[in-house]
């Protein structure tokens, strides 16, 4: 798929726009705002980093996702009138009015973005995005940019582990709007579980925004709802090649039902007239698109006989019908049953093409039962997975949180008892370590004015999380991880479509070496800082003590 | 809070129609639909039931919700012409023009909603929302209401838990938007677990949206972003009474500094600076709203000296300070230091204020913590709550269903071999038994026809779930669960604010039986049907047998 077009773009800018306005945030980054402005400091230029602090579900990497509508969101971002009169009546009311008006003129013309791909493989504490800008400005914008990149790249690398359980082979679905955390945790897992290897949606507006391809076919209710073959309306089908008079596809299929049922060993005395009606006006609708559920009342007994009879009349005048699909009970066992039943029919009634119908499985698929469904018979061809997909049942959040680091130029750290909380000071330079197999295998994180590492020279880090342990590091190549995407108010790369970042990440996926790749027990992925940013964490944890008896003893 | 005002429900509508759009739905509706349309069966009345098949939690109850937002949904309901040219482009290209135009002209007008209140405590099986209407719209209708109803009702269900965890007495604030599944996600989140019983939401829009109040102070970045008192700026404030000359606020602040900690036994080397800078500046902008994070550094040698200088100064000034946030570490044993140094203070100093001053704790708080923290000593006044509230990270999803139930005035069944997966036939009434003390102890599910079950009548009835066990009760009173909300495309009753179906959640939850209420291995609710139902739903699975082989021998 090419680039989105500028009207696609459009419409993806109005839907952000809709869905996230810029009241959407924590009422503290207004407050926070008034007294930086109060103080004079709301321009003094500084930098936030976005990252997360463990990668989701015991994983060994994360993909990150969400950097399409944080440009989007922030290109855009502007309070209106309401906004702001809104804020001034939950504001105390001694904030001088003129903040309001300063709010009012607010954009993103002062902010710089420096950001990882979207779409790239990623690890626990490196820092995603950086965000620089005006004080206040840069602070107004944390919520909304958490709550973009959280869940997207939440559920992106839920899927990207999906798709690595079920091999590249399988064609999977994502189905689980009616089971997401509001109407646009629908959508947005729609767009970035496409992204992180999902080939198809359920979801319409999804394809309608973003170009995903969408499936569907039909639910039980449509088969319940069907009682008798009186309710087939019309009863006659045209072949496929046209030409010949509309033939009356019940008697043709009743006649199949007969053969069906001896070729399969079935009783005739528990087949359901009214699924079978229910399939016979699917056909008579769709001819091309001839997909049912099977497993409205017995597969065995009911669903894959009516399914067969039909097809077979389908096959008889000219059409392709395109498979079955089954949503209870042993999937594996049933699609082997399926596919057997498939083959007889194929091989007794020389249809080359039956055999190899599709057989489409969806019932409370999990990471879990994907990976057990590999190691057993089975022949399903496509897994719908909803609910444990789009809620990410083993780990509903992923924790990202955004730091400062640095203002006017000057570093910032926040200590914290718990250690893995203290935050890493400094603007950064971000590079990806890659071995002589080309797998990554470090990423480094620099001060700014530091020389890019060389490939081939040994260096000094200091893995994060391993005690200031000193570590010794020698690339085969490096890689400079982020990139400006987002210059005083402009966006500077075209922006990517859906279809370009999945392809994206299973690219970078294809470059991670398979021991941080595993889905279970993975091996850790080293994240280090360089000695002259070491010693800067150093400096600010040991020099701050002084400071404070400086201020307390020179009043 | 009154109901809302027309303006109010203009802008929720607005969002609404923003937020879920008719193309925010699975294909197979339209595909569905199409088939309908070409057996001419679309506008066959038809009714669905909505229902949830296990309470989430482990729980012994839910709450309903969504269906405020399901009403502004239906009442706008309609295609626009993007959104047909959408569809004409994914349905197959054999597709009838004329069914399009069919599209382009939907509407609810004909489509009957019956439901259960919004912010009822309702039980798994029960049917909550009935729609009836043309076969073709009512389930064009499913995965919006569901998407609409599920989390809705869950994250209502969670916030309820968290309340009755909590106590009645201890306020409760959602801040959750930054951990959401997509910026919606934060939004429902923030109505839903306020309607569940959180007092204040962080979430800006969902004040402005839902009238929720909303509050905030500062982040640890508003902290770390001063490192020295030369950012303070100005440096003075007025007495809160006015009339005499701007006070130097930080000379004030840092005589009490050495006072407090001399009081406090306190080293004076570990005060941060930046911490107090950042402390002042927000006080000279918020003198009457003074409440910091306090422990950016650490809250014993610094954030709570800090805190209790510039509120001694504040007080000294004829301000009140309102307290402090603690956001990490043991906040219950922080808490009771933090209190003790108010205590001490308060008598040191002789203001009477002191002690009572709010404690905020907000760490990644669960339903475990909270029932934990009310069994430690502890003084948190206030709790903040945010993934594992909105996140639900316990069960991220609820589960519910669409089912139909009748078409033509017939019953309707699906069966399956799980049969907890079957569902009940026909067109319901839905009755609670009270017992003697007024808590509900059944739920009776009857046909529609049937009359109204008497207080103090026993009568039969068959427990779902229970193997047809036929059980005799004697309700003290009866009460109908559901009524008409939407008759013919109108919205029959008024929508309830948000702050109005709260306290109808407490009023529900007052009058359910402890038993049913316990978070913890709570007894089950029994849901039932009446004799005549249990009689049609096995007349339904003993007769279907006859109909099918008719239909085959007939031919």
């Amino acid at each position: 798929m090419a680039a989105p077009s500028r009207e696609a773009c459009e419409t993806m800018e109005r839907s952000i726009r809709d869905r996230v306005p810029p009241l959407l945030t924590d009422l503290y980054q207004f407050t926070m705002a008034y007294a930086y402005w109060r103080a004079a400091r709301h321009n003094e230029p500084a930098v936030f980093e976005l990252f997360f602090r463990d990668n989701p579900f015991d994983g060994g990497f994360s993909l990150f996702s969400g950097l399409h509508d944080c440009l989007l969101f922030v290109r855009t971002f502007r309070l209106t009138h309401e906004d702001v009169e809104y804020l001034r009546s939950v504001l105390p009311p001694a904030t001088d009015p003129a903040f309001f008006t300063f709010l009012r003129g607010l954009d993103c013309s002062g902010v710089t973005i420096r950001s990882v791909p979207e779409g790239t493989v990623v690890f626990a504490r490196v820092p995603l995005i950086e965000v620089a800008g005006p004080l206040a400005v840069v602070q107004l914008l944390e919520t909304s940019l958490l709550c973009l990149v959280n869940y997207a790249s939440l559920v992106c690398t839920n899927a990207a582990r999906f798709r690595l359980a079920a091999g590249p082979r399988r064609k999977l679905l994502e189905m689980g709007l009616r089971r997401a955390q509001g109407p646009d945790g629908g959508l947005t897992a729609s767009r970035y579980t496409h992204i992180g290897g999902f080939d198809l949606t359920s979801n319409v507006q999804a394809g309608f925004l973003f170009g995903i391809p969408v499936a569907g076919t039909m639910a039980h209710s449509f088969v319940t709802s069907f009682s008798s073959l009186e309710e087939v309306w019309p009863q006659t089908l045209v072949a496929a090649k046209g030409g010949s008079d509309p033939v009356d596809l019940i008697s043709l299929t009743k006649g199949w039902l007969g053969r069906v049922c001896k070729l399969l060993g079935a009783e005739h005395g528990k087949i359901r007239e009214g699924e079978l009606a229910a399939f016979l006006a699917y056909a008579i609708a769709y001819p091309h698109n001839f997909l049912p559920v099977i497993d409205s009342y017995s597969v065995s007994c009911s669903g894959l006989l009516n399914f067969c009879a039909v097809a077979l009349a389908l096959f008889e005048l000219g059409y392709c019908p395109l498979g079955v699909r089954l949503d209870s009970g042993d999937l594996c066992r049933q699609s082997v049953d399926v596919r057997n039943a498939f083959k007889l029919c194929g091989e007794q009634f020389s249809i080359s093409d039956f055999p190899s119908l599709t057989i489409v499985g969806t019932n409370n698929i999990s990471e879990q039962t994907m990976i057990e469904l590999n190691k057993k018979e089975n022949e399903i061809d496509v897994v719908g997975v909803g609910t444990h997909l789009v809620t990410c049942t083993r780990q509903p959040s992923l924790g990202c949180v955004y730091k400062l680091v640095e203002v006017r130029g000057s570093p910032r750290m926040k200590f914290s008892e718990d250690t893995e909380k203290s935050t890493v000071p400094g603007r950064k330079s971000v590079y990806r370590l890659l071995d002589t197999e080309g797998h990554p295998f470090l990423d480094l994180l620099c001060l700014a004015e530091e020389p890019v590492p060389k490939a081939g020279v040994t260096m000094s880090c200091f893995p994060l999380g391993r005690d200031d342990t000193r570590q010794s590091v020698t690339p085969a190549q490096v890689t400079c991880l982020r990139k400006d995407v987002f210059i005083k108010g402009q966006i500077t790369h075209p922006l990517c479509s859906a279809a370009e970042t999945r392809e994206k990440v299973q690219s970078s996926l294809q470059n991670l070496n398979p021991r941080h790749k595993r889905l279970q027990e993975p091996d850790s992925y080293t994240v280090a800082v360089s000695e002259n940013l070491h010693n800067l964490i150093m400096a600010i944890r040991g020099g701050s003590c002084n400071n404070s008896i400086n201020f307390l003893l020179a009043n």
